[in-house]
């Protein structure tokens, strides 16, 4: 089927593209690192030679989107500009210098019996992206997926459809260039809501479904999938600020996790403060924070420190504003502020600023969030920041992968046990 | 609630259970190595000594099963005989010397910003396990959730009610000893199926299921529930006897497969052989095997040298037979044993016979199952054979835990960063 032929017997499609794909993922899964970093290199060159044709595709969605009146961040977040094209070629390159996890044994070791057991990590299999607007999903996604062994179908939004298949056009020639199986990578040729459906059901087929995009498609996908599904929901993030913490560092800390970036998932949406430093910390911290244009709601005791602000509500503490909103509240004690987050929390990225080591000890081992932090601000939450390289997303699961998804996550172990006509008795 | 009331409000009797085990986890994720070690030495010591009332308790239940009619089979697994309440008390002596997982922090490394990352590894949370007649998975499963730091939420079968209830009062005591929260390990005080309904919905306060029993009970767990679930489906386990193979370790590591034991995931259900070698290992290994009065049937090629054994329909490659039956079909070659095992398998263990160095490194890699053996027989894929000290299943699913499940499969890892008022820039 060519790319360009829109699908009408959906259930039969999507089945075709299933079994495409676990066929190449079984090649994907013995594919030397060689012959993947061979791939990502082309994908990277091809990109580049295209960069023309990726702009016209680009441009046709563009054209599309404003005849349908989608708004400017829509228009901005759909726009595959030369910036944006050679970031995605840097990409390809950053993953193919990566190291490969596939394969890799560990605690390979003699047991009583005689036998040699140990772990070897291995690709998942065939994992469904499905995404929303961002055309350079497609790349980033398809190429962490490659480079981990797996085969990968793409399913992006109607919005940068044009842009879509001209990326997967690209991905597949560079797949083809380094002798590896085409069906690799595979885009869902249908903007048919059906298709989605049909994905969520293909368990045979498809080991892992990877929702990127906004809340209510992952509500969606984690209903209705059969699959397994790797997901990020809310970041409701929150730092506190201890009685013993240091007064810069507590200000530097408050102030870059709310106002380095406002849309993110690891921006601050809550600001715990100990009662007996409330008096002196907020003051200064809200200053900074009204400077930049945030605006504060804050518990009784807040407002009776910070007069003028707005009085946050019980929906308030569970907020995850993506905006230039901050909820505050003093607590009594480390006990409270942990309390407040295990009730109010995502369980996403929670930071404590503090010398008293003991309670950042405390807060280390019984915060129970993807990422938990000492004088730190939570805007580090992110793969590359840890060094995963690149992510696929941050999961706020518990199971299989806990906060930001690399390589690794895309992974995982087998048993290898290795004997010598050894039996059990 | 005394244990031996019965609730008739269940959703709201199941809600409040849910709501102190959520409350008991955190106690328990933060509770000292010692304390958990002493609790279940604690355990031990209580099972022992209430061994009377043990046996009494089981007593009513094998009564009340014996009238309804119960098989031999299931009053024998229903039956807490001496050596059974023994070995359930040195269960937990052995859990208590594994090494605790918890709170081990591994690849802390700085990073280009100044930051210090690393992973913690912590309990998953509240642990719900759905068990059938056995009564003594309620000590095994309940001190592995304990040691891994974990509440657990148990529901046994209707048949052993009165044991469970005994048992888990046992533990209660144990854990009260130990100074640590009674709620930690909580029993299910009804057997009717609404409330297996409930906790299977009870996604806020239950972070993962483990069913342990037939395929019935795993599928309806499996479709129902929202919480995600640890599951164990079939052992469709394959030994393939290579082109290269030692004539005398395939006899050994075949018969071992088979016969060690009938009823249990790792026996092999179906045997390759290449073409090659057919003629002179099938016979050999046949009458071996049907001096254990294993019934066999074969592919055409196999009935041809072993007349008279029945011939082996598309269905038997998919069986699990859990009986003293065995499907054998040879093969052209590595690849189409591969392949066999790839489209009728379950991807539970798979082991390869042969002298064969590139033989043996290509199975390892290619075959997708969650223990993949050279030279071994598939019985060994077990938690104590592995060295786990202990397991709470054997997972065929792929994400989160693959294979036996043991204390470190009931954890999950969050990342640790630590700095000194480091923000992002």
């Amino acid at each position: 089927m060519q790319a360009t032929e829109v699908p009408t017997d959906i259930p039969r499609y999507m089945a075709d593209l299933g079994r495409r794909a676990r066929a190449a993922s079984r090649v994907m899964a013995e594919a030397e690192t060689g012959h993947k970093n061979t791939a990502l290199a082309a994908i990277a060159e091809v990109i580049l030679d295209q960069r023309r044709e990726l702009s016209e595709a680009n441009r046709v969605d563009l054209d599309a989107g404003r005849a349908r009146g989608l708004d400017e961040a829509m228009l901005d977040r759909l726009t595959l500009n030369d910036a944006r094209i050679e970031a995605m070629a840097e990409g390809c390159r950053q993953v193919a210098a990566l190291p490969d996890p596939v394969g890799v044994i560990t605690d390979l070791a003699y047991r009583p019996s005689g036998i040699q057991v140990g772990r070897m990590r291995v690709p998942l299999g065939v994992i469904g992206i499905i995404y929303e607007s961002r055309p350079n999903v497609t790349i980033d996604a398809a190429v962490l997926c490659l480079k981990s062994g797996n085969a990968t179908i793409l399913r992006g939004g109607s919005e940068a459809a044009h842009s879509n298949r001209a990326l997967a056009g690209i991905i597949q020639a560079g797949l083809v260039a380094a002798g590896l199986p085409r069906d690799a990578v595979q885009i869902v040729a249908t903007t048919d809501r059906e298709a989605v459906g049909e994905l969520l059901r293909m368990e045979r087929d498809v080991d892992v479904i990877v929702p990127r995009g906004g809340k209510g498609l992952i509500e969606r996908v984690s209903r209705e999938s059969r699959v397994p599904v790797i997901k990020h929901l809310d970041g409701v993030c929150h730092v506190y600020l201890d009685a013993r913490a240091d007064a810069d560092k507590a200000f530097a800390v408050a102030v870059n996790a709310k106002t380095q970036r406002y849309g993110t998932c690891n921006t601050m949406e809550t600001l715990l403060v100990h009662t007996s430093r409330a008096g002196e910390l907020l003051p200064r911290v809200a200053a900074a924070l009204e400077q930049h244009g945030v605006e504060l709601r804050g518990c009784e005791s807040t407002r009776a420190l910070l007069p003028g602000i707005g009085a946050a509500t019980e929906d308030d503490w569970y907020a995850e504003y993506l905006a230039p909103v901050l909820a505050i509240r003093v607590v009594d004690s480390l006990e409270a502020a942990m309390d407040h987050i295990n009730a109010y929390g995502s369980q996403h990225t929670d930071s404590i600023v503090t010398e008293d080591w003991s309670a950042a000890r405390r807060f280390l081992r019984a915060v129970d969030s993807s990422s938990v932090m000492v004088n730190a601000s939570t805007r580090f939450a992110d793969g590359f920041e840890y060094g995963l390289g690149a992510e696929i997303g941050i999961s706020t699961d518990k199971l299989h992968a806990r906060g930001p998804v690399g390589l690794e996550g895309l992974t995982t172990q087998k048993f290898v046990v290795l004997g010598d006509g050894h039996v059990r008795t």
